[in-house]
């Protein structure tokens, strides 16, 4: 059965492509379950209990339409960045933000700057609303700021992609060196600062949030995806000037945010206490990750992030292996997608079932794909 | 604080709108909580029990994303009308999905057929694809078929909008009109075909699935948010041909549903019987709604939605100033936003005790308003 004759020529042009393959896709085309998830950066360790009390005390209220405004999140967003309400977007996670910003951004043509291997989901966005990709290579596995800082002026492009800390490498960058290279951007090139794992990275990383408040060409952007654990909620923010986060009302769909979503948000944000006790635990969850590498004979990568990328000393045909053979013992992970960063695989922080299954297995995947 | 200098000629263009202000927003104008919310067509009488317990049970779940594809729920709506999985697309409740296939289907100057005084929120993504509206008045307060389809031949248009049942009106068409209609239309007229309400409408008012199910210029959109009482969730799917309901994977935002809400759409579709008992609360408060407004010297009209018109005998002054008036007792209400629909309130169906109020308080209203 075809579809509709006169859908738009981007739609035409636009291949059915997904940025990701999710783990129920693979258990569904291999026909059993996966032991460890550890692929996609969620956290294994759960959010807070407090979040899951809340959600149960408040699943009653899903009858009703979440308020079209998230007024007491963004409050609650605000008072603890120590902005204002009106400083605050509140979107389907920064996946939805991420479409959002394109859209009030990109037309058919305008060149977009990014990393080369960087976050896919952004590249898909840019290229669903017709823009021009221009991508910049790591330089030591990290975002090369002065490599992006010369496309944005040579392409003179409106949009500039930058993670920090960065996915899927784990690398970061100080928070003097981000917050110069915002400051040097053209007033021309809006920045995207995608902090989707700044929750756990080292001091000093992140710039303060007054550092770049002021700035009409930066939106920062976080989530509830990641250390707080609440990527099935969906719920991301983007912090930006006034004029910047009102943008979004124009095109967003409004009533999208599911309540008991935003209720999570709201109580995992009021539990800071708990928010540090998983910081420390993905920290040592990382060291196990890491440990387990070397013993092994691969090199992991200092990682600012809830995951690792170990460099197994190969190319991606090997990286390859190495995840399809995990796989085949239940072990679900990822890798990055272009050379040279598709030497590594990433491996996500997870509870000590999850990593003991990835220790068990890991040489038995090493020795089969030699 | 100023915002970014570049954004797109349409985005600067666009209005700060929203489609409908939300009772939050309402409370908080007026400083004081509202006592019954019978204004946004939500279901007071809530989720199944069984649904509620699917969110308990599976809430400690949430830290995974959610399936991409989607793939039980598109199974189970697909096993549910007798179609394919791959006829089914699922989106962030209708709104979602009417967002996404105006993005598919409309550039700048676009004509897109709608009534005058038709679903707001079509408007919205309308306008901000830039898109160009071509109204048809709705006739003896239902959506006039004729006229739509003279002005989608005439206006060449590629998109066509109808909802059957009618909202804001309660107003509908039987199935064989409908069905009649949407073969009448050019194979590059596209009909979206809104179903929200279907699940109260009178038994031959909705096409069987099959009658249309191969036709690549109609898309179909049904929801949780209205029978089911699911409005916070946000789930709405599409059905339509293979082509058509796979067209919304070039764009859709893959990792955009939220875990809980898919579990929650899950539980209350496999709930019939809770869904047959509460359609019959529903139209039971229905017609204790029309016997309150005939008691108070108004015409409710005929309805097939979870709400019902009330013409109030005047213009659109006159009934806003009932809306208004109830509202300062606590009841929140809507009404259509243009002539001479707006002579009419809209009620939502919903528990005694908040239809109560509205029957207490209606008589003063009125009486302040004469």
């Amino acid at each position: 059965m075809s579809g509709f004759s006169r859908f738009t020529p981007l739609a035409n042009a636009l291949p059915s492509t997904v940025p990701f393959v999710g783990p129920e896709a693979i258990e569904r085309q291999r026909g059993r379950k996966l032991r460890a998830r550890i692929g996609a950066n969620e956290s294994g360790f759960g959010p807070a209990p407090s979040v899951l009390k809340a959600i149960r005390e408040q699943a009653g209220e899903t009858w009703m339409y979440s308020d079209p405004e998230s007024f007491e999140l963004r409050e609650a967003i605000a008072l603890h960045h120590g902005v204002s309400r009106e400083n605050i977007a509140i979107g389907c996670g920064i996946d939805g933000l991420l479409g959002e910003i394109v859209r009030l951004v990109v037309e058919p043509g305008t060149p977009v700057v990014t990393s080369l291997g960087g976050y896919p989901t952004f590249n898909y966005h840019v290229n669903g609303y017709g823009g021009r990709l221009v991508t910049t290579p790591y330089a030591n596995d990290r975002e090369d700021l002065d490599g992006l800082l010369s496309a944005a002026k040579r392409e003179d492009a409106p949009l500039v992609y930058l993670a920090n800390p960065d996915n899927p490498m784990g690398s970061w960058w100080d928070a003097d060196s981000v917050t110069a290279f915002a400051r040097a951007l053209p007033d021309g090139s809006l920045l995207i600062l995608d902090e989707a794992y700044c929750e756990t990275a080292p001091a000093g990383s992140t710039p303060p949030v007054d550092a770049l408040i002021g700035q009409p060409n930066v939106l920062r952007m976080r989530t509830f995806s990641k250390a707080y654990g609440l990527a099935g909620a969906r719920v991301g923010y983007a912090i930006g000037t006034l004029g910047n986060a009102q943008a979004f009302d124009k095109i967003r769909n409004h009533f999208g945010m599911a309540r008991i979503s935003t209720v999570a948000a709201l109580a995992a944000l009021e539990d800071q206490a708990y928010l540090r006790d998983v910081v420390g635990r993905i920290a040592a969850a990382r060291e196990r990750i890491a440990a387990i590498a070397r013993q092994n004979g691969l090199s992991p990568l200092p990682s600012a992030t809830n995951f690792v990328a170990i460099d197994c000393g190969g190319d991606g045909v090997r990286a390859r292996g190495i995840v399809d053979g995990l796989m085949d013992h239940g072990v679900f992970i990822r890798m990055p997608g272009v050379a040279p960063l598709n030497r590594c695989i990433r491996v996500s922080a997870g509870p000590d079932a999850d990593l003991d299954l990835f220790e068990a297995v890991l040489p038995k995947v090493l020795k089969a794909v030699k």
